[in-house]
């Protein structure tokens, strides 16, 4: 077998590489690296997830982790590709002392530009599947030995009571349940709870109009894909009914109706001492880490208006609205413009009420149509599946673009956007919709990932406010609410009888503050955020999500969250970090030049 | 691309059958076929299940369904292989008239030897999935839309009250389930009722210790794959929590508690008068087209012995017994030797009772382990997937091969395991044991194919008789029921304080009988067996599994059964030909050159 000139150049690149890591020799190691230069490791080398920007971090991170990390054996993977710019792109494996890693690397001019190593699975704790397999019974029969069903029900008895969970997960939406089915096949101890009665509730009770924003192809689960006749577009009760059957099949140790009412760091022995309430029976549980899955979006925000108490009609916020069924012919106030605003003004819309959006400020729009074929059509398709593109694969592909890169791309793409969706934005502005694609025009992903809010993808309600179906008033603040309206900045007294608040969450860390302790909240810092110095995303920059999946400040303390291809991606990095510290296994953790100072 | 030797000649045979039967020259076609040949077609030229052997029936079964099949465009499918003894193999892919189809040719000398004709899907009708996948939801916002939630508990509400499933099934085990999934994605109106409250009941209700005794790759349900660290032996109740999954996640419309107490054709009509009681209500349902996927097995036979009424223990057929756990120190007496037999001795040894088998005459006995390596590792294996033989590749593999090659090539599977396990059989014969590998030698999967009856698959009991664990006697019939005692025609009397009849089940048609009648049943005729003349599998030859999945003496009604692989693959033929009447589109059924004349 010949190789592509890409190929060629990949493969060649990938044995300088790995002769200068394998000899430790940094500056060596350097060399293969252009002017402008990332690596992103996840795990595999830091046990931590970072981005090195540059030739100097990436020296300093190498320095630090190659005595222990020890990685080598870097091996192309398939065919390199040549962009039209000339830059190679290529898949590769490798190893490092303790585990076999995935990665992924892009070369301009024959210098690395990108560099993504990511850890996959650790030696000697792969997990059990294919060749690997249990074999669900041993042939033989022996007296005592117990059928599956007898095992699992001794073992549902024991745990969390007699026999403590090594991980305890709070939160058991599509985060949760994902980690603790990697958990489950790791081997690893793991409880999840949730206040909700039943794995997929969280859905199940949002308001009835709710499908997912984002794709089938985008949203599979570990392990157990949707088949390929599941909708594009999943409505959220069936996204119940599939996060319930998956904690079934995969076997997870789920407690619904199950309260945390405090976590503290157990100071003597290390690990946690939780307070929980299951089924109104309040327990200790004592995990060694403890993991909260309670959602990217802190505690609801409830903006505090004068006069509220006064109102007559019904108020609530976005989270507890569940549908419309009681508002024909009656008038709602939405205070808000994002995803949820827009969805509860159109189900109250199409139960007859009459509706008007406050907006405060502007808002990206995007159409989901747009966003399939310019945002996720080249990873997450079956087009892309069919090129060969696998759920995997396009995984590792968005891990491979560090954030900055991702913002210079992103801008170009909306670009195109604003240029070929002119007219739905024109429609927009003439009713005085403020648009926006982010303050520098990097458009949805950044807003998700630098602040997790100030977007909706349009499903359809942008028609209604277009058409003044759904009222509009913009820019505009609440000054007060009265007996039955909401008074406006701009004067106006809109008559209301349901005024629901889509004025979004607090911070992520707002969960530690109140499970924890505000001083643990305090010592991790933000959640979530680049640090990109951008509005609700205070610097300093640090190219990662701050503290999602990785070790924070707090021992034993860990997040997760985000969407569902975050869930599925990040908690197979976030169940190998619990694994490894579940055997023992050493796990000495990078934090940069600084920390290490 | 240039073909491989082996490709190019069946192109070129493809080719010349292909114009042949493109001119309805049958003589031509004829021509391409040695004189050793079948042609086995499922459901894409005869709207039946039939397998032609010889020139002349080829040329009958041609001379009928040309002018309406129109068999056309058959293509080489991947690159075809030449196999030692010089037999060419090849996929190949062909249209019909109103369909597409997967189809597979031996050549031998150039000639055709085997043929397989499959019906993959009917033009027009696609199944909804990949690129013609539902979105889930319509963007766009309209008044009275209804949720994905309410389109469901509307349809729920109304499906068999006020509107009529045009499919009914009756069983909702893995064959009503799988069927009810192709029918679903088929999108025919379909109702499964099952006199079990959940699906997957009928698996937990049967003994602790039962575990599928064929492996995971073979048991795959359409369209959802277990996952792959399912275990190679699936538990029962393991399997009952996958169907029960299964079932929600396939939107199935399913009612548990649900008992079929009598089915009329309705001569005017068409179609069926069926009466039911579901949750003790009773309820008169009209499908056009009722399926029985009651099981392989009909009745349980149980024997009337001298003196039963008289006995002072406990008596129960085998698939009534739950498990050993009361008969710990007690003497059980086990009636029968094949798989029940052994697993429930297995489980009454293993929980301390003294238990004896009665072997009333010979067994096929074959070890798990021999079973996989030398049976379905080929097909249905890690190692076959890795080869790249899918699980849909697999079964049509399994169809490609006719009856009569079957039984040939198995009489020398089965030396290979009479000379690899000897030891083994040896020492089974020094109990007295009596075994055998069907009469003619042909093994278990020809056992399994004309009678469904005879044989184990060794997980463990064999050791345990060899040992004399479990007590044998052999050969021997019971004589007659003492009260604390079973008499032996050897004269022994046998204490006992439960005896367990695991003497099997009656014929599958005795389910025509109940549920429809007697007259019905004896039009139909035998259900199940290959018309062998063998033990149980009276001729004459059919060599296709009779009345199964294809159109009976009576219309409208249909068999559904068999194991996980069948219920898999041929829910697609049965599900396709449903499809099709339901659709009206014409269906002429070809049933052999005698049903012509």
């Amino acid at each position: 077998m010949s190789d592509t000139p890409a190929s060629a150049a990949a493969r060649g690149w990938l044995e300088q590489l790995a002769g200068a890591l394998e000899r430790a020799d940094v500056d060596a190691a350097l060399a293969c690296f252009g002017p402008e230069c990332w690596w992103r490791d996840m795990v595999a080398l830091t046990w931590n997830i970072r981005t090195e920007e540059g030739r100097e971090a990436i020296g300093a991170m190498l320095r630090a982790v190659l005595p222990t990390a020890r990685p080598a054996s870097l091996r192309l993977v398939g065919e390199a590709s040549a962009r039209d710019d000339g830059v190679i792109e290529a898949w590769f494996d490798f190893e490092t002392a303790l585990g076999r890693g995935h990665g992924h690397v892009r070369l301009r001019d024959g210098l690395g530009w990108t560099m993504l190593t990511t850890l996959a699975e650790l030696k000697g704790h792969e997990e059990p599947a294919g060749r690997r397999r249990p074999r669900g019974v041993e042939h033989g029969v022996s007296r005592g030995r117990r059928s599956w069903l007898e095992e699992r029900e001794a073992h549902v008895a024991a745990f969390g009571e007699s026999v403590q969970p090594h991980v305890l997960i709070v939160g058991g939406g599509q985060g949760g349940l994902a980690l603790a089915a990697r958990l489950k096949r790791l081997g690893v101890p793991a409880l999840v709870i949730d206040r909700h009665p039943r794995p997929g509730d969280a859905w199940r009770s949002r308001y009835r109009s709710l499908v997912l924003h984002d794709p089938v192809w985008y949203d599979h689960l570990p392990y157990l894909p949707f088949p390929d006749h599941w909708p594009i577009f999943t409505p959220k009760d069936r996204m119940g009914e599939w996060l319930e059957m998956y904690a079934r099949v995969m076997e997870l140790d789920f407690w619904g109706a199950t309260e945390c009412r405090r976590a503290t760091p157990d100071e003597a022995g290390g690990g946690w001492r939780v307070e929980i309430v299951r089924d109104g029976r309040p327990l200790v549980l004592r995990p060694r880490e403890l993991v909260l899955a309670t959602g990217m979006s802190g505690l609801p925000n409830v903006p505090s208006f004068p006069g509220a108490e006064r109102f007559q009609g019904v108020q609530m916020h976005s989270s507890a609205y569940a549908g419309g069924g009681a508002w024909a012919g009656r008038r709602a106030v939405v205070v808000g413009s994002n995803n949820s605003a827009h969805d509860i003004c159109a189900d109250l819309w199409e139960h007859g009420a009459e509706v008007t959006m406050l907006q405060r400020s502007s808002t990206l729009v995007v159409r989901s149509e747009t966003l399939m074929n310019v945002g996720w059509g080249r990873l997450f398709s079956e087009q892309a599946l069919e090129a060969g593109i696998t759920t995997e694969r396009a995984d590792l592909t968005l891990a491979s673009m560090p954030a900055r890169l991702v913002e210079r791309l992103q801008k170009t793409v909306y670009e195109h956007v604003a240029r070929i969706d002119a007219p739905f934005y024109d429609r927009l502005r003439a009713v005085g919709f403020l648009l926006d694609f982010g303050e520098d025009g990097t458009g949805l992903s950044m807003k998700y990932l630098r602040r997790g809010s100030g977007y909706y993808i349009d499903v359809g309600a942008s028609d209604l406010v277009a058409d003044g179906r759904i009222g509009l008033r913009s820019p505009v603040e609440v000054v007060g609410i009265g007996e039955r309206s909401v008074r406006l900045s701009s004067g106006e007294e809109l008559p209301a009888d349901l005024i629901v608040h889509a004025t979004g969450y607090g911070p992520m860390n707002g969960w530690i503050a109140q499970l924890i302790s505000p001083e643990v909240a305090q010592r991790v810092g933000p959640c979530w955020g680049l640090g990109s110095g951008t509005a609700h995303d205070p610097g300093p920059w640090e190219g990662e999500l701050r503290n999602l999946w990785k070790p924070t400040a707090q021992p034993g303390l860990w997040l997760h969250g985000g969407n569902l291809q975050q869930s599925r991606f990040f908690s197979l990095q976030l169940g190998l970090q619990l694994k490894a510290r579940y055997e023992g296994l050493p796990t000495p953790v990078y934090r940069g030049p600084a920390a290490r100072a």
